[in-house]
């Protein structure tokens, strides 16, 4: 067990080759803090319900396939209300920002952290930050209650706004300690939990009894550890009116290709499982899977190939495919700026790269580029979402009152979870190509995987823990907890 | 009245200033040719209509806003079956071709012709020509039937495949004429239908028993004369997922911009029925509607004033709208020919020169792109759409079987009609920028007109002949028939 | 011309036929009321247009297929915006109400009214009645305005919540006045409608300056004279959902019957038209057709025979058909309180019969039974629906503004008119099943017309005057205006 | 471990209290039958996947909230591909059938279970089974191939037909070995799977190389051990439209009831879920949470209590609650034969005792009652449940090539396993309300639990295995594999 005071990780060993990878705790630096018995002991809603309480000891594995004589493996902490509270309602005073790009289930988020707060703290004061960070410190604030954020489910976006960047630690902890909050919700991307990470360390330097908690957001579901995260399926869903819109274009025209970019700066979830749920895409192209575009088994042959069979094709990009392809071609060919920043999306030069190709060798083709980024990331949450983000919601809030902070709440195989920042944001989630999730997506298009076994090998020598968490992966291997952080 | 053999407009004048243009019709050419019952007469369905067949005098006026003493106008005939018909089922041999864009209700369209022909006059030889005009002597062609065509309604796109260009006169006569086919069904838009009017003209010349009938399709509303085209309302319906889509992204950032791209090269329609239904549009740009960037009451300003307002806005650009101020800008800064190719798009470059205005002045503006074209176009049609592509089908045959040919059929003033090639193809639909249904877009979003009184009147003398047919749009005049049509 | 005061109606003569059935207006009652300049002179979005202003002498034909030399007929004003208005801006008090069953647009039609009210025309002072005529003596009033509507109308249902009833001719002019209201604005169905008359006649008999303006709703359609009432687009097009589902079910099943009932008391427009859109429905029943159910060519004869032919059928039922069948059934089987009461509704007895006659016959059938009514009327309104609205309550707003009164607004022949009271609550809109519009259904659904010879001649002589406004209905008769109204 | 033929429970134990339940396998009782290499070594989609083929011990625990020093507890073998099989290509000869009600992923089980035999496996042999169980004996088959297949996943319902019963174990037995089928896939609720495991029992004793696969269909997520069922997630989805247009009906009228009837026949998962995910429900009403209707906490009772606070309330109610209340109220009130069949219907009974008791004591309400079970049941699967499906049917094929039988292929904790019939047909999976996720659904309703201390004492009695598996649901518990089982 590491020292209170330390900013080590907490790990706790069992037998079996148990291992929980724990969270911080208010008490860690603040021993001595009073608790209060939890008010759901009152609340008629749970009062029939015997053993709603999480047990103290209550822990779920982050690995779920096992052998009969295998380690029982990492563990985190089980999210949800504990018998004793570090806080009482009146005390609590709490505060709500969304940072980053949006994410459909944001507002869902942001309601039901104010309806857990007063309806089952009784809490008063919560304070919405607004435009993300930089809220803290340079912006008016809104103070929310349950009438405010009643209807905000249905509606995309954030109520609150939204910016990137915007982090100074010592503003936004001064802002904190000067307006008396003492819980703090973060939701954000992997940039975001590394600030709220920087800001609890502050916090915990500064010996301040506030709870720092994150709430993972990332519609590309980037973040590892978790099983997927909040508006993902929602995206998932809403990019299939774009591929079903492009299968419809190359169907009707002649060498009609349907092009899609989706978002995927450098993971390429939504693309795969897009791609998996519509059955309509020939070729997926992601930032984790490499290819090329002349020459044999290059992308060009593959479409000529494909339209020769069938007549037409739908592809579907992820937007951070294909980079280091578009990089070297503009640095041959283009040198004026405007032109420049239009080029850096990678959907228009690679479509124009295809046409070009096309053109060059006098072939007939028809590309119909569509990007409904904007699109998807606008929609409402979908009833799955809306659930997800009620439980994420509740268990982050049941998180604080019973004075955990530092941690990010999040699923890991279907249970809430207090997780420690540093495995949300030592690594990133990728698609990890030389796994069975990603060979099911190259039998239903039957593209070519654009690798030898050459690059195979490289592959895994690169990504050597590889995990993709949504579903049943096919991944044998869960990653072995590194040495710095078991130890 | 004009000589048959002519290929002058068919002129009826009757007491109080009616006018009828008429259609063309097999006999102009063909005097001698037999007539038969319409089977209608049998059909079980019919039977207890008793005014099921139109009055041979029936006809719908252009104009249906008069006065007490004016005169009474422009009429064209009304569309629906005849007593006679001029072909026997079995003798019937029909063709349906598709040219140009995507557009719902294609799918429908044809559904319908086959539908109508096959249970109403129980014609069995109907032939889908692939892929457009060329279809006709560069394609395969496709069997039709009642059970080919059952579910295709469903569905986006055409089944039969579509093209641009591809009209050779001589080899689709040739074709036609070779194939045996009497009755050709042409689905397409202005340039479309200016082809089937030189294939009328050119099937007259050579005498063939062949009816030629255009069933206009522009999912941007430009052709004239018609209330409005198929498809439609399921595109102004559509474009409200982006523009709500842009709103969300545009209130959820600081100075957020949603730019929504929208279709219209020549005519601004869509654009400005998507901004009246949705009143979340705070700029519609239309090609009709000149505009300039810089300086005071430009564009520029306008977003200026607007986010300082309101912090965010929502503009709607129609693709047509600033061609003239991209062709100029372009001509300063771009040489290259990729880039060049790129930015082509309005869109991308509008976005593109607000970005850089607001850079410039390092403001902060948040702006969101979205192009929604081919995810519009690619929809199936609505119910409302359903319904009009049906009536639209049914007329079109109807018209045929009686022996008229070389016309459009046409909804007008909510009456289905036959309408000569000459006035759908004469000139372009387009939003009349002075009159009342602009002005109501203009109060609803408060944009400025962009227009000084200057510009006004010389847009008045540029487009003497003003008229936007959907719905009541105020026009108080509509335009005389000019002399060249009448004499 | 008749006498300013009196309560007949206004009737305009012309050459050739000519007939203007006006409107009311205040001077009528009211002979010496100042007039103003209308504000619109001065607003920007309206600078440009030039012929802004609608002409006193503008009107729109109501039958618009005519022969060359037919009487031109009878003709209603113009709606639209007049030179000289009746009130100054800051002397209006206008109030909006609600009644009846819901419709999609009803919030769009509030916001637009208000809209119009601030922004064209500068008025402060707009009451919302809560929930219905009622609401003008026994409930609290809503202020409205601008802000308050901004987001209604992408909500279903009314803000101002509604009733059925309520109607105190005395309690409500009261009101009125003792509120210093002198515009009101009722949106409501023809029971409504006359009730509007009725407050009309009331108020004039007091001579109020205060206009009263009707705004049509009815989801059914079932209102005579107008194009179509706001919201029936987008019921046809939601109960597309109910059809698609009922057709899946049936087909899934062996001998699977989808059964479904929508919205039509008296008339069966929604129900024709979602079929005629749909083209998956197997037998359309509507109150206008009646049809029996044993027997030869009866209703069950045609179930077994389709059932044989394709293994499964889809039948739409508009809840007003067949309710003499199920009042002579039930005298006959059912005494029970309770049942009673549940099996009135029309689809779940006519489902029930169908199941007994197949379970008697010892014949498999599974038949499923969806009623969207609730589901239907409840959805916001779709894009075409919101342009329809905004439109009509402009053209309200302009006609009380302008000293109109005692009118309704509506669509005819694509235009807007002010139709005087008593031709929008003489007679109901029905579907003439002896129109080619009920024979085109016919065609489409091969379902027998359960009609003999006998019952058609027997038909028409009880609907003299048939008319189906929506789109082309091949009536070639237009009702002739009755001799109590001309003279 | 258990005799190879007895039909006893296959149980593997390990250290640490490790159980595996393991599943049957061809080998049991035909131990001599060869192997083959797994053809998918050879498909290049796989071919860069190093470990692609499942371990042959990996299995996955049925519970994931452990702790420290906790049994391991029982576990699943894990699904996928195995290194070896034990059918050649050619040899195999599936049939697939689906039995029961519609559920929304039907199609796309069908098509992947086509494709996965297909593409990865090449086989040629694939039989549809048409209309359920008795279509093994009654009807004709229809071959399937990836062709026929190919668009199905985008309809709802199932291509193949289904029906409930038809269950004749030797005659199906006796068609599978006349039609030389080897591979059964059999989609379907629990009694369907119970059938199933009927069916491997006689295809076992008649020592047939036959595999018998189960895939669990069930849209009330009633079939326990699993995750969730496919189809779930969508149905959810789609209810969210019936308690939206609920709720604007609600809010629109006076003291207005919207009271939507849900699936749910014994457990009430979609009501709950639906509740949940809409925040719009004043009161859900499930099987397993008894309540009352008139007097002190019922029902009635909180009905006046909300429309006096807000004025109106949204009711769902699962078909299954209820049911013992409307049998005492029917057998005192009812004794008619037509009447009581449709009031067998909870829906109809228990709005039509609200009305009464509102007009027995005289009070203003307005319930609108809506039923969208069959528009719920017929879409078509959304994006998630077609990844679900895909896997899932991907799964089923996976272990019957390598020779299982007698399993149910099903996701546990977010991983595909098999698992054996008994424990998929041993219980049914129900709502747990003395479970946190019950608890949040009455903290977010507000509504009574209808339940003294009293009451959950004896219904914990009554169900003394609890479990809710879809999510994180809080059951501290998972239930002890029973004595019988274990042994």
């Amino acid at each position: 067990m590491t020292s209170p005071r330390s900013n080590k990780p907490k790990i706790v060993n069992g037998p079996g080759g148990y291992v929980l990878q724990d969270v911080p705790h208010l008490i860690d630096y603040l021993p001595d803090l009073p608790t209060y018995p939890n008010p759901l002991q009152d609340n008629p809603a749970y009062s029939v319900v015997k053993q709603y309480f999480v047990d103290a000891d209550d822990s779920v594995p982050e690995k779920v396939v096992v052998h009969k004589d295998g380690p029982r493996g990492v563990h985190f902490r089980r999210a949800g209300p504990r018998q004793k509270v570090y806080f009482e309602s009146d005390e609590v005073h709490a505060c709500i920002v969304t940072c980053g790009g949006l994410c459909p289930g944001l507002n869902t988020v942001i309601r039901e952290i104010v309806s857990s707060l007063s309806y089952m703290y009784g809490v008063k004061k919560i304070l919405g930050i607004d435009g993300g960070y930089r809220g803290f410190y340079a912006k008016n604030t809104v103070p929310l209650n349950s009438k405010v954020v009643n209807d905000i489910h249905k509606r995309g976006g954030t109520i609150l706004g939204t910016s990137r960047g915007g982090h100074d630690t010592t503003k936004i902890v001064d802002s904190i300690q000067d307006r008396g909050i003492n819980q703090v919700y973060i939701i954000g991307g992997d940039g975001t939990q590394r600030g709220a990470s920087v800001l609890f360390e502050e916090i915990r330097r500064r010996g301040l009894k506030v709870a720092v908690v994150g709430i993972p957001k990332t519609i590309d579901n980037d973040i590892p550890v978790i099983d997927k995260s909040f508006g993902f399926d929602t995206a998932v869903e809403e990019a299939q009116r774009a591929i079903n819109a492009a299968h419809v274009e190359a169907e009707s025209n002649e060498n009609g290709i349907g092009f899609v970019k989706l978002m995927g700066r450098y993971s390429g979830f939504i693309a795969m499982y897009a791609t998996l749920a519509s059955r309509d895409v020939d070729c997926c192209l992601i930032p984790e899977s490499p290819f090329y575009l002349e020459g044999e088994g290059g992308l060009f042959e593959f479409i000529e190939k494909r339209l020769k069979e069938s007549g037409h094709m739908v592809i579907v990009l992820a937007e951070g495919a294909g980079q280091d392809l578009m990089s070297k071609s503009m640095e041959s060919t283009l040198k004026d700026a405007s032109g420049n920043k239009l080029l850096k999306d990678v959907g228009l030069w690679l479509s124009q790269s295809i046409k070009d190709h096309f053109n060059k060798n006098k072939m007939v083709m028809n590309l119909k580029y569509i990007d409904p980024t904007y699109m998807i990331r606008a929609v409402p949450s979908n009833a799955s979402d809306n659930v997800y983000c009620t439980l994420l919601a509740q268990s982050a809030v049941h998180g604080a009152m019973a004075g955990y902070t530092g941690y990010t709440s999040g699923l890991v195989n279907g249970r809430q979870t207090y997780i420690p920042y540093y495995r949300i944001t030592e690594k990133q989630n990728n698609v990890v190509i030389t796994d069975r999730m990603w060979a099911r997506l190259l039998s239903s298009t039957n593209q070519p995987s654009f690798l030898g076994p050459k690059d195979v090998s490289e592959e895994k020598k690169e990504m050597p823990l590889p995990e993709t968490p949504l579903l049943d992966n096919g991944a044998g291997n869960i990653p072995p907890v590194t040495k710095e952080v078991t130890k």
